[in-house]
């Protein structure tokens, strides 16, 4: 039985390449989609959300709109840096419609809510972006907290941040929803820059997709090659862009993709590295540890399923749409 | 064959545990102690290292002056939390006499210059301090920058510093120092908070050295019970003292004791997180890995260790001094 999965994605070129990987995996059941803040705008999310699900076919999976703003603060605006990595609308200024169906009017807290009640150990989560739409459900009801199965792309253990020299982006916007998480939550999987910054795309992959000559490929080539010029520009000693948010799906998919640290962590919401994820000294020693932190990925079989998957989905579909980029 | 050691300790109450540690280990040959400044100055610390000596019976270990501050720096003066920690002796002020011999005149630089030159892989170095005698070995000769083995105690990867939220004391002193040697040392292990802070020790375990009625005993338990009182108002939530230097040697006996992470690390020498060790991101994905920094330890193998070896010495050793404590 395939495994159940909800990503709450702010769609973003590697939340779009994260949905890609989910519908490309044979071992995942997608039920559904939650909308959060981050790279975009919460409706800007939701809306290339739904527009990813309608290219490649699926625009059975609902979509809900998550929380749009960080716990303390009164609303969000993009940054500069995000709007210069994701493009203005999010998905590298690839030109794809809007889709034909809408966002589900329920709430995402209590979609997420009821699926971990429903699905139990069944179901994996996979947040991309801000955590706050997860903290509210774990404020919302402790079944959620005890029994949800998380593995989120966030923060940063062994590595600098990559906005500020100690805090990665997702767990930035909202600091204090990443803290109740890890304080709370029963079972969480942290994929952070420790081990998304290992795992890089170049052209030479993108134009693999290229090739294709499929709606679906032209999407995932265009929106990534954006992606890898960003790179080119904020980090060229990488070679490439990291492939943050897929990563979480595929150990999701395959946990023994990467070697995790079992370590109780907390984010510092005061003072000047605000925004950074660290172990929490004072449960050091609990011998109950609710997170573990992947530190070292087999970056060389991730790559090869994350190609099979994407490639093997963009070939595979007919979309009932194309895809334009500006200026082509 | 024994393993040769040196140790560069600012001895220090963990810097004593960590010498008897090393005169307690048959499968160790202490070829010298180099003194360097942090928990106490440099003359302190030399002449604690030779009353220890002397007072386990060891006067024939050469002990020589390393470099009395840090590199950016005109001096050094002993901070108020390392006197809280320490004493003002260095040693809980425990009465231990001066030593009958003094240290050797020669440099500690080319002392661990030329140790390395003659013994190569037989010799580890276990630095306890801040790094800057090190770093001057590592700028003196390249073939001790390629050559030396070096179990450090120092840093924190994976919880917060020890002085800032995200600094520990012996690379705070001298982060300049410190990044150097993980930049340039070809082989180093880093023994930091992340498990010298599960390895704890408590009054029953000091109890058991008092009981032994030998100098040996008595100077070990009263310094460590200092130390162990200032953890209960530095760190109460521990519930004991961390054995940090002490640690960095058995993991030069055993390096099994601990679970290490490959990854190239660096000093943040620059803005508000000056101090912190971390992960260099343009090192991230070299495939040649010059740092292994120790994530867990098997915190009950390592105790049962220190105690065996400690107890062992101390209840061994016709001591040729008393030891007295104030107010005792």
């Amino acid at each position: 039985m395939a495994k159940k999965i909800i990503l709450d994605l702010d769609t973003g070129i590697d939340d779009a390449l994260a949905l890609a990987y989910a519908l490309g995996s044979p071992e995942l059941e997608l039920i559904g989609v939650t909308g959060t803040y981050g790279n975009v705008l919460v409706e800007t999310g939701v809306r290339n959300a739904l527009a990813i699900l309608e290219l490649f076919g699926r625009s059975d999976v609902p979509v809900y709109t998550g929380i749009p703003h960080a716990r303390e603060r009164d609303g969000f605006e993009v940054l500069e840096i995000s709007e210069f990595i994701h493009g203005v609308n999010g998905i590298g200024e690839a030109e794809l419609p809007d889709a034909s169906i809408a966002a589900r009017s329920g709430s995402a807290v209590d979609f997420l809510v009821e699926s971990v009640k429903k699905y139990g150990d069944d179901l994996v989560i996979v947040p991309t972006g801000p955590s706050t739409t997860i903290a509210a459900a774990i404020e919302a009801d402790e079944n959620f907290a005890e029994n949800a199965h998380i593995v989120m792309m966030g923060g940063a253990l062994s590595v600098p941040g990559n906005v500020r020299p100690w805090a990665e982006a997702n767990v930035n916007q909202d600091p204090e929803a990443t803290d109740l998480l890890f304080r709370r939550a029963k079972d969480v999987t942290m994929i952070g820059l420790d081990v998304t910054l290992q795992t890089l795309l170049t052209y030479e992959e993108t134009s693999q997709w290229r090739e294709l000559g499929t709606p679906g490929g032209d999407f995932l080539a265009v929106a990534t090659d954006y992606y890898i010029k960003a790179y080119d520009t904020t980090a060229p000693h990488l070679g490439g862009c990291g492939l943050h948010d897929p990563l979480a799906v595929a150990v999701a998919v395959d946990p023994t993709l990467v070697t995790c640290l079992d370590i109780n962590m907390k984010v510092d919401t005061e003072g000047e590295t605000r925004g950074r994820t660290i172990g929490d000294e004072e449960r050091l020693n609990d011998p109950v540890k609710t997170t573990k932190v992947a530190v070292a990925v087999d970056v060389e079989r991730f790559l090869k399923e994350f190609m099979e998957r994407l490639s093997g989905l963009a070939a595979r579909v007919e979309s009932p749409v194309s895809v334009g980029v500006q200026g082509r």
